[in-house]
C-alpha cells in the first residue's frame, strides 16, 4: 500500500517557524498546561522543548506560549490565544493539503 | 515573509520509500551517471547514498538504480526507466501540492 505524506513546514523570513513536531508540542502544552509534561510525553528534553517554543515566540508578533513561573505547582505553561489561532491555521492548511493528497491517490498508482 | 513548504514522503507498506533527499539523489545519479559523484555532491557518504538506493530498490517492483560494477571508470550507476517514471510521478504530485500551497497563501495570512 502506497501512502503519500506531506510534512508541513512554515518559514518566516527564511527561518523555521512551524513544523509537525512544534505543532504536536503546542497541542500537548494546551492539553497538559505544562511544558515539562509536554516534553516528557514527546520524549524530548525540557531544554529542547523550550528551544522550540522560544524559536516560535521570537518569530511571531505575539508569543504562542506563555510560561507561568513559580507558584505551588512549580510553574506551568499555556498556549496563548494567538497560539491557538496559529494552531488552527496550521490545521486548515494541513487539511487542504491532505484533501489534495487524497485526490492524487486516485490518479497516480506507483 | 511567510513560506509554506511541504516535504513529500511516500511510504510503501508502512516503510519509507521516497523522500526529498532520495529524489535529489536520483536526479544527481541521472545527471552524473555515478553514485559516488552524486553522494559527493550531496555531501553524504557513499555508504549512506547506497543505503538510500538499496531501500528504494527493495521496496520497488523493479530497481530504480542500476549499478555497473568494474570497468575502466571503476563502475557507474544509472537511473532505470522505472526510476525515471517514479521521478516523474513524484514531481507531478509535488507540483499539485505546490499548486494547493499557492492557493492557500492567498487565503491565509499569519
Amino acid at each position: 500500500m502506497v501512502e503519500i505524506e506531506c510534512l508541513l513546514n512554515i518559514k518566516k523570513d527564511g527561518q523555521n517557524y512551524l513544523n509537525p513536531a512544534k505543532i504536536i508540542l503546542l497541542q500537548k502544552i494546551a492539553r497538559l498546561g505544562s511544558l515539562r509534561s509536554a516534553a516528557k510525553e514527546m520524549e524530548i528534553s525540557y531544554q529542547h522543548a523550550w528551544n522550540m517554543i522560544d524559536e516560535m515566540n521570537r518569530l511571531a508578533p505575539e508569543p504562542l506560549v506563555i510560561k507561568q513561573r513559580g507558584g505551588t505547582t512549580g510553574g506551568g505553561a499555556s498556549v496563548s490565544s494567538y497560539g491557538s489561532k496559529i494552531l488552527n491555521e496550521y490545521s486548515i492548511i494541513k487539511q487542504q493539503l491532505d484533501k489534495t493528497i487524497n485526490q492524487i491517490k486516485v490518479e497516480i498508482g506507483m
